[in-house]
């Protein structure tokens, strides 16, 4: 179908995915890009195909045909991209091995890089408190470089997830900026939570009582602390070591 | 001195220091806040105060009160901050201890948490090929939370300094994200240069020959690989591990 109406039912529709509240209605986001949409394509969550040019046309997946004045409206980057898709949102799945839970993580990059370094390193799944930034802020996803399609995600009061993981006989990691045990020293078991906290307060404290442990990263007194990926990324990499 | 006129010629210099030109012809640059306000004043690097306040006055500087409508033509964040400053670019110094030369990086938000990770595990030097994305980017100095004032950072054409390091007995350590030694079987000496390559194709293939040694950190097929500030880090992690 060519559609060429700024105005047309569709494309206003398709925009207001770009805001959380009709993702969470529509059950569904955007992505932008080839990369992305073939991702999407593997794990079959693709509803929607909108593009400037009729090579990305797949067969039963409907398809619109667009012009560059409607793209440039749908995307959020500075150049348009050539094809972007309505993507159904990622259903949970049970949890099967190591689980990185986040404590209000405000910065998209951030989830974002996370995701990338939690596919790199072998996590199963992130749970993400129910004030973390949506999953689904095109930031997130482009950060992520596609990896989102690779990994597990829950979206749950970390206290009740923690004792759900708990009564599975995990160990659950905190983390602290001035004390806990050095990371280089502990030892991971296959069933390992390590909580990451907020940007600028850290994990919240009234999770301390859940932690088995605090991972401690030892760094320079003229630095206050790592940024919350770089921090996560390390103990991913010590827990592949 | 009070300016009230967003058209004050005061004010227009200060907005072009926007422009990487105006800030490589004035060799000054802005920084936003309080925090990196007090890091820059260590230094005595700052050579101008402006703000919506009196309280941010100090002795011998130059002091601007200005008006929320004039802060927030000179502010890059979207909630204006209380005070802002000109600031002298930061004169390299002698080499003097572990060193990261970055080629060609161009996202800022990279640069500015490579150059917080590398605080936090004590490098003592960047070295910036000149197509590396400009230090002086509000967006690099927000994300290297300050901490572009406690780092050495020389611009340089990478296979000249490498050739100066190796006179003066560096071991050169590139980055691959397919072969390589495996990063914690690397012994690395107080005298080490590693090279990180640019985000999309990584490090530039010419620089190949002047390497020691390749680091590789191992990663899941499913991922493509690490975003280039999280190998970094990790590899400074190992370094002090």
């Amino acid at each position: 179908m060519n559609i060429e109406s700024i105005n047309n039912s569709k494309v206003k529709a398709w925009a207001k995915l770009k805001e959380k509240k009709y993702r969470d209605s529509e059950q569904s986001f955007i992505i932008e890009g080839d990369h992305l949409l073939k991702e999407a394509l593997k794990k079959g969550l693709v509803k929607e195909i909108i593009a400037l040019d009729d090579i990305y046309k797949i067969e039963d997946i409907p398809f619109y045909l667009v012009t560059k004045e409607i793209m440039k409206k749908l995307t959020s980057q500075v150049t348009i991209s050539p094809v972007i898709a309505v993507v159904n949102k990622i259903d949970p799945r049970d949890i099967n091995g190591r689980v990185c839970l986040l404590d209000n993580i405000q910065d998209p990059g951030n989830l974002g890089t996370i995701i990338r370094s939690a596919v790199a390193f072998n996590i199963d799944t992130i749970i993400l408190s129910p004030d973390t930034v949506d999953l689904y802020n095109e930031k997130v996803i482009r950060a992520s470089e596609g990896m989102i399609f690779n990994l597990n995600f829950v979206k749950k009061d970390l206290k009740l997830a923690i004792e759900d993981l708990k009564k599975d006989n995990y160990q659950i990691i905190g983390t602290n900026v001035q004390k806990g045990e050095l990371l280089k020293n502990i030892s991971f078991s296959a069933k390992t939570g390590i909580i990451m906290g907020n940007e600028g307060r850290g994990m919240n404290q009234s999770l301390l009582d859940y932690c088995d442990n605090l991972a401690y990263i030892p760094i320079s007194n003229s630095c206050e602390s790592l940024n919350v990926a770089i921090a996560a990324s390390i103990i991913f990499y010590e827990i592949n070591r």
